[in-house]
């Protein structure tokens, strides 16, 4: 069947305290309302409708960052969630298959609960998804004849025994296109809030003699967020989900509770990942790879057999091969590393590709910036760096080169040749005695001025 | 009506297992005594006696380092809490205000509680905090007949009624100082242990006729720490509640629980933080600003919009304009980093000013110690300072002035000049293949030699 | 009496879902394997026989890494506990004292258990170690009568009065080698998975009239691995009696949950270990250090009054004297630093040694590795090493020399002498602006071609 989704992330979110539309806010490394669509893109739908309100250009943008087919559509007043739905109307003109109404806010429905959303629309006209609450509390309740969805009740409008159901509404909701805009044109705000709920749909749909059910799914996948309190519960929920597949995949977590995934981290089986490791978007690291504390590593790729940290920093466009070593106080970013090339100690390689079996001594750095423009540094196959080498890009290592140890490098070094840049050592014969009493003298002086 | 705070902080702490006196043990890097102090300064106190014993110049130096009017007294042997009280007399001689008993190993009682003590005061003439125990256990008990305190129990000698009583007693007391200096004087030592104990006032002056109440506060408030395991409780329990109050006032947290605040710690709206970061005393961070994972701050200010980590460390004095951007394995130390200035990579920026858009290079180091003295680097507005320079201090570079990559600068570069230090580079053709082989041919003969 | 350990370490442990054999795994930086050794070496064994199955090649290096003196056999078919113990007959050939059955994947043993079954030897034939568990689940249970152990019952054989037994069985068994071995003989494979169980034997002895009792440890102790999850919980059980044994040692922890020690981390009295420090294998720190945050160290000792971090990497053979102090983003190795020393800034020293009271500046590094060799540097004491000095070695610094910042010293320096290699620095009047025009008008064309 032919689906479409109608995400709704126009509010606020006046309990985040932030000027940030509140489905911008993050949940391991990308927007929450990029966790709604991630899930819902597993229905490949015709047609995405993100219905924008609160600092819609910023979630525009986010929607459109991440996928640029999605549509938006502005809704100018926040009148409730079945206003919200009807802005989408005119987007889905001509459209008459499913539409899905997800949440921005609700970033944790599974895959496998919108796929039997959908299966169970082949019985019913409307399909509201419920969860089994711990806690009811305030929830609105779900009233089932059978698998007959007879109404949806709010908590205030319930009686005790209503009160006593535990299968609460989510709002996620399904129903044909066409039937769910002529739902909702019958709605009315005649309410307290003075707002159109698009949970009244469900009687609406009854009434006119319209088959409902609702199915279920765990209470956490539900999860909206209303707070960044709420926020921070979502982002541990995450994690320790993360957490608990790595583990089952055959990574080994040293601490778990201190490795931080991206939404999008895929790591090998027997891979190592010592403590206090982050991962930011974008990162795949192969099966045997050894990621050591404090290391931080974002949109890169880590071979098989690569050693990285203590204290490494992997950025974009980092790209390690095989038994590659990276490690403490190195920034990595837009750069091969060739395979079996180290890496060790205190270095920036930026913009750089370097050759197989290389090996960059502490304190190189390419400069790849002269201040307007960034330049690329090559280095070749099995070259020798030297200590506190300055690669003035673009500049060219050829293989087996060699530069000697505090070396400007500004121009191409030839195959085998070594450069070197250096002043000639000079020994002044008790000048360091002499400097130090110099020194303390002056020292004195100045304190008895002060003094 | 006029204050005065006796704050008692004689004890050893035995159980602490240290050479340091107790109430220095620090949370949330201020001594526990120090938390005391500042939650007694909510009541603008006319004098504060601190009572010291174990440690006595320490302690001192501490309370005075907090604050320079405190005064302190020396109790030479710990003879109980009513001893140690009566020490203080002295140092009140004269006053006639009330005085407000609290310990220096108690630091969590709130302004709040204060001021309800201080409130309670004007119908009674002694008031004791309390507070309603989860597990009473030994705790001694408040034996309440309406809002009159009638007497406090010791566990030891609580019938079971008594002992089921769950109000006990915090130790903090509240009298006039002239009362309560005369009700100590009629304390006696007569118990198993052969102490003074300051509760016993309660029973005396409700013999005298003299009015008693409670009143009570939460019991993580009265949290006394004997251990340092009871220590590290008591930092969870401060972290805890600063990361939900940050949540509450609009910082996002990552992961709350991997962030580390210190007792004054002021975070803007819209801050991110992400995790494993840890902030020392005296950091301000204004809104909007960012800061990365494992990054470290201690007596520095952020402002607004600018970027800090990961793995950068701002040391007391820095200072950093809006929307600056310290980078990774970048130590700032007592500077001022302009607006929009970076300092990107593997930097120690100290003892020195950079003007605003300024740009330093990776691996630059302000030289500011000639191993005597300290001295000043002085960075102008524009400037490009390439990679890897040595800025020798006292230095100053000049607006939109230049250095080249490697270069060491021991005097000053005028504005717009570039300033260059650096040897001519010679490519030797072969020669790196040459050094190879001879390097190899040498660790052959050695393995020979050896083997 | 006379003891030989038998460790069965065979298992592919499946669900570990790894190329690594399961006795393998580290907890707090040694094999499970090792940990299970080090309990059992308690004993001061006469021999120990680690039964190996998958993996044994790997594992007979673990062992035997762990102690030279151990003895492997392999198990070529897992063919059950039994049958593991009964390869162990030919590696005692000889031996009459008793023997203890081990598992490489029951790490937690006490050596206080190991001695009461030792003692329990002496009034028994067969001593079975058994724990009290919170949720029995599936477990053998010990049936007892008085202190005599009647049999041992399978869960899926026990009727339901067995099975409220809470006695259960850890496998671990001690008794008489030759009669151990005599009584597997006598067990069979007659079950539904066709194995040989060891715990066969308990009825087996007590049909021939021997004797057996059960003692019961903590459950704790017992705890099996089977799962990485499960390895993540033994390791975060380890670390949780380890921060808990350093408190009560007088050890600060800021934030114990953020420390992650080794096996074998010793840390003196009134030491102060901040936030996120992570210690590998052989680490000693002497009273009264304190260890900041965010570093890592290992293989290596601090001493007293030394201040270490934060971001500060010790390496094996790292050797701090008292009162020395490194600083951020530095790096020890194989160095010997002096009293007093202080590498405070972005260094690597490597294969060296700093005397006392000497000052290496921020930057430095010890050129040690040629491409193909390790030398070593030394320095002497009172030195005053330039910031960004590279030392490429061998090359020896006398005592209180002194070396330019930004020198390549590749010879040695005589004491009290000054060296320094240094192109002079020119200033450029007005070149920085002209190059800045230069470059922005080549970017302005080049955005133009490409437009």
């Amino acid at each position: 069947m032919s689906i479409s989704l109608i995400v709704l992330a126009a509010g606020q979110g006046t309990r985040m305290n932030s000027d940030l539309p509140k489905v911008l806010h993050q949940i391991a490394g990308a927007p929450m309302l990029v966790h709604a669509l991630r899930a819902g893109s597993a229905l490949s739908p015709d047609r995405t409708v993100v219905v924008t309100g609160h600092g819609s250009q910023a979630v525009q943008a986010a929607a459109q960052d991440h996928d640029p087919e999605i549509l938006t559509v502005h809704q100018a007043t926040q009148d409730g969630t079945g206003h919200a739905v009807a802005q989408a109307e005119t987007a889905l003109a001509g459209y008459d298959g499913d539409a899905i109404v997800l949440y921005g806010d609700t970033p944790f429905i599974s895959e496998d609960t919108l796929h039997r959303m959908v299966a169970a629309r082949a019985q019913h006209d409307v399909v509201v998804l419920g969860f089994e609450a711990a806690d009811p509390g305030r929830y609105g309740r779900l009233v089932m004849s059978g698998d007959t969805l007879e109404k949806i009740v709010e908590f205030r409008d319930a009686d005790a025994a209503t009160r006593a159901i535990t299968l609460c509404n989510s709002g996620v909701i399904a129903a044909s296109a066409p039937v769910l805009f002529d739902l909702i044109r019958a709605v009315t705000n005649d309410n307290a809030a003075g707002e159109y709920y698009l949970t009244d749909i469900v009687a609406i749909a009854r009434d006119r003699g319209l088959s409902a059910t609702a199915i279920a799914c765990p209470e956490a996948e539900t999860m909206g967020i209303n707070s960044r309190a709420e926020l921070a519960v979502a982002e541990a929920a995450f994690q320790a989900r993360a957490r608990a597949t790595a583990l089952e995949d055959g990574v080994t977590l040293t601490a778990p509770e201190t490795v931080h995934f991206a939404y999008d981290t895929v790591l090998g089986r027997d891979t190592i990942v010592e403590p206090n490791v982050v991962f930011g978007p974008g990162v795949t690291v192969e099966s045997g790879a050894h990621i050591k504390a404090f290391s931080h590593l974002e949109g890169c790729h880590v071979s098989r057999g690569a050693v990285v940290g203590p204290y490494a920093r992997l950025r974009p466009g980092a790209e390690l091969a095989e038994d590659t070593r990276i490690g403490n106080f190195v920034e990595i970013k837009n750069a091969l590393i060739g395979e079996g090339a180290k890496v060790n100690h205190l270095s920036y390689i930026g913009d750089a590709s370097v050759g197989e079996a290389s090996n960059i001594g502490a304190g190189t750095i390419t400069c790849n910036y002269d201040g307007v423009m960034k330049h690329r540094t090559e280095i070749g196959a099995r070259v020798f760096v030297g200590s506190n080498t300055m690669l003035v890009a673009p500049v060219k290592l050829g293989d087996e080169s060699m530069t000697g140890s505090g070396s400007v490098i500004t121009s191409d070094v030839p195959a085998g040749a070594l450069a070197i840049a250096r002043s000639p050592q000079a020994n002044k014969p008790g000048m360091a005695r002499k400097l130090f009493e110099i020194l303390k003298s002056r020292r004195a002086k100045q304190a008895k001025e002060a003094g």
